[in-house]
C-alpha cells in the first residue's frame, strides 16, 4: 500500500452509491483501472480479499471430491459454435484471437467466455464406461465476456472465478450436484463473507445458455438491490451430446452423460464492499479480512512512545500464536509518523474489524481502548488478556455482521401483488419484491420494462399458494423476488 | 483418474528419451493434449503436482513480503513496443486478439507473453516517493508464446506460472531482489523437488529480452540434458524509463526506480518427472507427490480379504493424523478389483514413493511389506508402528532422491578444454561441459551450431581461473557451464 497516501474523504453512501462503491474501491486500494479497456488491476488489498474466499472454495470443492485441472484459455470457433443455445448467448461477448506467432489463424480461436465446450469435447476420451463416473472437475481461472458498460470487480471483460465441470451417469446424480455446487456458495457467501443469500431457481430467461436450469444464490446490496452470487447449472445432456460423449452403463447400454457446471468469481469482492460497506468505508468480515486488528500507538513525548512502545511489544509477543478461524490472527501495529485520527480513517477505510488503541495513560492501567469498525462500540480491554479473546471477539464480530445484513435484507423484503406496489417500492428506497408471476418470459420483460426490476429466483422455500401474475393476472402458484440487480 | 484404464507398458527410458517422458505423461494422466494447437489440459494428478510446487513457493514469495496481485490478460500494442529489445524479443511469438464484442478493435491486444510493461506502465501512479518503494508484487497467472515446437509441460504454447515484478529505490536493493527471487526457486527445486541446480548467471545472449543481466538455476534431467529451472532478471532502469516512472528520492531528486522481474512455470512439472524417472514411469519426490503411501491388499479367499481389511482399517485409523512435510500424509487403499501385479505397475507409473503391500501372513505376524519406489528395496515393517515411522521414512525418501540426482549431475559434469572433448561427450551419454569461454556471441553460436550444446549459466561457485576459449582461443577467466537444453 502507498505509505505517502493521503487519506482522501470518500462520496456519502446514502447520496450517490456508485460514487461511493468507486471512490472505496479506489481508495482502500483493491483495485484499480487498467490500460486495456474493461479490464481492472487487482491491487493487493483485494487480492487479499479474493484469495482468501477463493481458498475457503477451494476446501470446500477438494472436500466434496472434486479435482483441480486446467484446461487452454482459448476455445477453437468450431468448438464454441458446437451447442446453439450456448453460442448464441456468448458469441456477442466473446474476445478473438485471429493473428498469431506472425501468422493469420486458420480457425479464430475465442478466449474463453467459460469452459464447456471446450471441456465436454476433451473428456470424450476419459469417459468410456460408468466406472469412470462421476468426473467431478474444476478450473480457478480468467475468463473474458467483452461487456459494453463495466466496473470494477462488478462487471469487467476479464475476471477471475471458478468453474466447476462434472460428468454423472445418472440425471439424479447431475441434480444432487447442482446442489452440492451450490451448498458450497452458500456456505462461503454466509459463513465466510457473512452475506446472508436467498436460493432458488432462476426463471428460463435468466438460465445459463445451453443450461436445462440454473440455481442461484442472491445476495441484497445496501443500496437494497440484488446482486448474483453463485450460478449452478443442470446441463443435462446437452454439451455431452453435442460433443458426443458417450459411456457403457452397468446395463450395458451407451448413454450420455448427464453435466453440471457451477461459477463464483471475483465480483464476489465487489459484494462483499456493498453488503457492509459504509460511509467511511469498508466494513471487513474478519474471515476475509487481510488484516483483522490494527493497534494504533498514541502518544505525545518520547517518554511516553517508550512506555506505549513496551507496553505493545509485549501484547505483540502475546498475539502471534493466536489462532483464529481463518488462520493466525492478522494484525499490525501502525508506527507510521502521522496523526491518530490520520491512521482512524486509514484503517476505517480499509474495513479492519478491529483496532485498539494504545496511549500512556492505558498503560499506566495495563489496558487498552477496542474499537469495532463496524458499530464503533469503544470498550477499556485489559492488555494481558487480549489474545486469549481476540477469537471469540473476531466470531462474535463475524456473526454480527451476517445477523446485521440479515436483518437489513428482511427488512426490505416486501410481499406485494401489483405492479403499482411494485414501482412505489423502487422508486423509494428499493427492495426484494416477493410477488406472483405467471411464468411467462413476456410479463418478466414488461415488469423490467416498466420498473427496471428483473425476476432474481423463486426461492426453494417460498410456499405455494395462490396468486395472480403483477403483469396479465395469470394464475401463479409461487412467488418469485423481483429486485433491480447488479 | 480413470478407473478403467489398462496399465499399458511405456516406452523404456534408456532407449528413447522423449518418447519415454510423452508415456509418462500421458499415461499416468498428468496431461493431455488439447483440440488448440501447442496448448495443453492438466488433468487432476498432473494439476496436484503443480498446486504442491506453487503452494511452497508462494509461501517463500509471501514469507519475503510480496503481495500477490493481479494485471490484466491483455498488452496493448503500444505499450508492448515501448520497450525496444523487449518487443523485439517477444513479438514473434506473441498471439493478438483483434477482434472483440463483434466488432474489429482499434487497437491490437496482445494476449501477454509476461507483464513488465503493463505493470510498469501501471504503477507510475502508485510510486511516487521513496517511500513507496520497494514496491513488491507477485502475480499467479497465464501466459502465451506461440511456440513452434511444443512439448507436455516444457514448452506449450500456454502455460501457468509465477511472475514476481519489484521496484526499488536503489540499484543494490535490485540486486539484493534479484537473489531473493534465486533463492526462493533454488529451495523450491531442491527441498520440494529434490532437484539439485546450478546457480549462475546468463550470457548477453540467453539474457531475459530488456533486462540487464539474467540469473537463472539450471537442473540435469536424466538424459544429461539441461533445463532452465527458473530465472530472475535485473531489469536496471529501463521498464521504468521506458514507462516514465519517477520517484522522489530522499536527497529531494527524481529517479527512475529500478526493477526486477522473475519467474516460474509449468515446466517444472516437467522437470520433476524428467529429473527422477525411471523405466517405469514417476518417480516423485514425498513432497510434492499427490499420494506418498499406497496400501495394496492381497488375499485369494474371503476369509483372507476380512482379515486383511479388518488390518488395514485399524491401519487406517492411525494415518489419519500423520503429519508429514507437505502436510497430513496422503495415502490411499487400493481396493480395486484388480490383480496386486496390476496395481504395483499403475502406482508405480505414478511414482507415489511408497507402497505397502498387506497380506493374510502378514497380518498374522502384524506386519506388512513396505516398498521404495525409487530402489524398490523392500522391507517387512510391523503395522503397530508404522504412523510413527512414516514422516521420517518420507524425509529419508526425500532426501535420497536430492543425492541420487546430486550423485548423478556430479557423475556427469566435466572440465573440458577443446571443442572435441565436447563433441565426443556430447555425441556420447551427455551432460554438463565446464568449458573456458572468452564470452563473445560468436563463439557461443558456433559451439551451438557444431555440438548443439548452449552456454547454460557461468557458476557463481566457478573459480577465477585461465583458459582458453574452445573456439577462437582468446583469453577465459571463468568456466561456463555447455549443454544441450530444453
Amino acid at each position: 500500500m502507498s505509505q505517502s497516501g493521503f487519506v482522501s474523504s470518500i462520496t456519502r453512501q446514502s447520496e450517490d452509491f456508485p460514487g461511493w462503491y468507486n471512490d472505496v474501491v479506489l481508495k482502500a486500494e483493491l483495485a484499480s483501472y487498467s490500460p486495456v479497456r474493461g479490464c481492472m488491476i487487482i491491487r493487493p488489498y483485494g487480492y487479499a480479499i479474493w484469495e482468501s474466499m477463493r481458498d475457503e472454495l477451494d476446501r470446500h470443492i477438494k472436500r466434496t471430491g472434486h479435482s483441480n485441472v486446467y484446461f487452454p484459455l482459448f476455445v477453437p470457433r468450431s468448438l464454441l459454435e458446437k451447442e446453439a443455445e450456448h453460442v448464441e448467448g456468448f458469441n456477442p461477448q466473446v474476445a478473438w484471437v485471429t493473428h498469431a506467432g506472425g501468422k493469420e489463424l486458420d480457425e479464430w480461436l475465442a478466449i474463453r467466455p467459460t469452459s464447456e465446450t471446450i471441456i465436454a469435447d476433451s473428456v470424450k476420451d476419459w469417459i468410456q464406461s460408468y466406472r469412470d463416473l462421476p468426473l467431478l472437475l474444476n478450473l480457478w481461472n480468467n475468463v473474458v465476456r467483452w461487456e459494453l458498460r463495466t466496473r470494477l470487480f462488478l462487471r469487467t471483460a476479464e475476471f477471475l472465478w471458478q468453474e466447476a465441470h462434472t460428468f454423472h451417469a445418472t440425471e439424479e446424480e447431475a441434480a444432487e450436484e447442482v446442489a452440492t455446487g451450490l451448498a458450497a456458495y452458500v456456505s462461503v457467501a454466509e459463513d465466510w463473507l457473512a452475506i446472508p443469500v436467498l436460493q432458488g431457481v432462476k426463471s428460463p430467461a435468466e438460465t445459463f445458455p445451453g443450461a436445462v436450469y440454473t440455481h442461484a444464490i442472491e445476495a441484497m446490496m445496501r443500496d437494497r438491490k440484488a446482486l448474483q452470487a453463485g450460478t449452478s447449472h443442470m446441463l443435462g445432456q446437452n454439451f455431452a451430446k453435442a460433443a458426443g460423449i458417450e459411456f457403457l452403463d452397468r446395463d450395458n447400454i451407451r448413454k450420455h452423460p448427464w453435466g453440471t457446471s457451477w461459477g463464483f468469481s471475483t465480483r464476489m469482492v465487489g459484494a462483499t464492499i456493498m453488503a457492509h460497506g459504509d460511509d467511511s468505508g469498508l466494513v471487513l468480515p474478519p474471515n476475509v479480512a487481510p488484516l483483522q486488528l490494527v493497534i494504533v500507538p498514541i502518544f505525545r513525548t518520547e517518554e511516553d512512545r517508550r512506555a506505549v512502545a513496551g507496553a505493545i511489544e509485549t501484547l505483540e509477543a502475546s498475539l502471534r500464536d493466536v489462532q483464529t478461524v481463518s488462520g493466525p490472527l492478522r494484525f499490525k501495529v501502525d508506527w507510521r509518523e502521522e496523526s491518530p485520527g490520520f491512521k482512524y480513517n486509514h484503517w476505517e477505510l480499509r474495513g479492519v474489524p478491529l483496532r485498539l488503541e494504545v496511549g500512556p495513560r492505558d498503560v499506566a492501567s495495563g489496558q487498552g481502548v477496542l474499537v469495532r469498525r463496524v458499530d464503533r462500540v469503544k470498550e477499556p480491554i485489559p492488555l494481558a488478556g487480549l489474545a486469549a479473546e481476540l477469537p471469540g471477539r473476531l466470531a462474535g464480530y463475524q456473526r454480527d455482521l451476517l445477523d446485521r445484513a440479515r436483518s437489513f435484507r428482511d427488512a426490505a423484503t416486501f410481499r406485494v401483488d401489483t405492479l403499482g406496489e411494485m414501482s412505489e417500492i423502487l422508486d423509494g428506497e428499493g427492495g426484494f419484491l416477493l410477488a406472483p408471476w405467471c411464468g411467462s418470459a413476456e410479463c418478466e420483460k414488461e415488469v423490467s420494462a416498466k420498473t427496471g426490476a428483473t425476476t432474481r429466483v423463486i426461492p426453494f422455500d417460498a410456499p405455494d399458494e395462490g396468486g395472480a401474475c403483477v403483469i396479465d393476472g395469470r394464475p401463479s402458484t409461487r412467488r418469485v423476488v423481483f429486485a433491480r440487480a447488479y
